[in-house]
């Protein structure tokens, strides 16, 4: 079967080397993948290769093509090639549960993953996007315990956020979404947040503004991941520009993956600056 | 089934980067493989990784510990990750052939490969060990065209090596081997020789040291790439020390393979600085 993806090593312009690189990409070197499609365009593989590079790690991080179709093998080369483990992301986070050994509770109440480690040939399941959301939220100086959390039209990220902050000690956390494909996914979510935890969720329509509006006014913390601003929340300019977090969120859930696959914190400040000026 | 290798990213002592990578083992980044087992402590991916660097050449080179067992998965990584190939080496020369859909003719004639390259899913064998060799022996300023050449105890090597010469217009090779396991290997290349080419093959016992003196008096060019200086050959020091040829031969054939993953030119010596540094 051909395959039509392009794997010609194309010129570059390289920065940050500065002559023969010895102790690191050489045969000791263990590899992490982030298996997704589309894919080329992330930051992710700057992120953990500098990461690397900064605290003299040998490991390299390199980006695949998978889709669904691809998928089984790949997680079949994880195993094979020894990696340390990989990240996935659309449109694998779901299908890749079947090929794995374990998850963790984050990660069964999602049904979904975004990392894998590899621990001697026993895959184990992990998501890090909200622990990374919560994370940054700390580094704001805010915290989940016992508040009252509205999420708005966070998509994909909605489930791993609010079964974490659920986790971590949430009271309580409303959903707003519109009525599309991402509704059933919320309803489940919720489900499962209320019979696994103490927290009480809900899911509301985003459609229904008064609704939205007062919960705005009664909320804690407030997380908007994708759209506010744009329509059709174009009038929802109310609330403060949630943009801070999402650098910080995309850093700091790479940083969750990097603690799993290497028991080291990620410089993130480092690498943020990396991630802003590439 | 548990697996007992090492897939722990390791502290590492790293020279040659001065800063923020950028343009480089990131999301456009092609991936190549050494497969072989035991392998870490080649040289091999100091040796590219610093020609992609050097050469501003988007791939990563990385090692693989893959036996026998391992081997049809890791072809099929090959394929899922859209890798731009790999090397093989032991034990695996000769196991990979079914698993790949063409040969170069060296490789078949060779019964073994040691290059992988895959176009868009279509993976044909190559063996640049004996263009390895060729390379070395130019640069060195000789010639096989038309020449009597004796390859004494050139192990796994004597195949390629002879194959290619025989391919590249030799008159005549004469193999010198031990009685040992790899004496019906070296009847059958010279067999396969004699049957494809012009050139003529013949393979002798190296126990008979008159014979072996013989043909060292009438040859053009000889070829040592393993013993001769230690037993049972420790007397055979009639012989120049012909250690000039192993270093540049092993950086001759990555040289070779390199070529026909990225279409460019190794940049040999800067790379034998290296190599010999490291």
């Amino acid at each position: 079967m051909a395959d039509e993806r392009n794997n010609e090593i194309e010129e570059t312009k390289i920065q940050g080397v500065n002559g023969p690189i010895t102790g690191w990409i050489d045969g000791h070197t263990i590899l992490v993948g982030l298996m997704a499609y589309p894919i080329r365009h992330t930051m992710s593989p700057t992120m953990h290769n500098n990461a690397f590079a900064k605290l003299g790690l040998n490991g390299a991080y390199l980006c695949f093509e998978i889709d669904n179709e691809k998928l089984p093998g790949a997680i079949d080369a994880i195993r094979t090639l020894d990696m340390r483990g990989s990240n996935v992301s659309m449109p694998n986070k779901k299908k890749v549960i079947p090929y794995l050994d374990k998850l963790d509770k984050t990660s069964q109440m999602c049904d979904a993953v975004n990392t894998i480690v590899n621990e001697h040939g026993v895959l184990t399941g992990y998501t890090t996007d909200g622990m990374g959301w919560l994370r940054a939220l700390k580094k704001d100086g805010q915290d989940v315990k016992g508040k009252i959390i509205t999420l708005a039209d966070v998509g994909g990220a909605a489930t791993p956020i609010s079964v974490t902050a659920s986790l971590e000690g949430a009271k309580e956390i409303r959903i707003f979404n519109l009525d599309d494909d991402k509704w059933a996914q919320a309803v489940k979510n919720v489900e499962t947040i209320n019979k696994e935890t103490d927290c009480v969720a809900s899911v509301h329509h985003l459609e229904d503004k008064e609704d939205f509006k007062q919960s705005i006014a009664e909320l804690d913390i407030y997380c908007d991941a994708t759209s506010v601003g744009m329509p059709p929340l174009d009038d929802l300019s109310l609330v403060e520009d949630p943009s801070w977090l999402h650098e910080d969120m995309v850093v700091s859930q790479g940083a969750e993956s990097f603690k799993l696959w290497t028991g080291k914190e990620m410089p993130v400040d480092y690498i943020k600056e990396i991630v802003a000026k590439a």
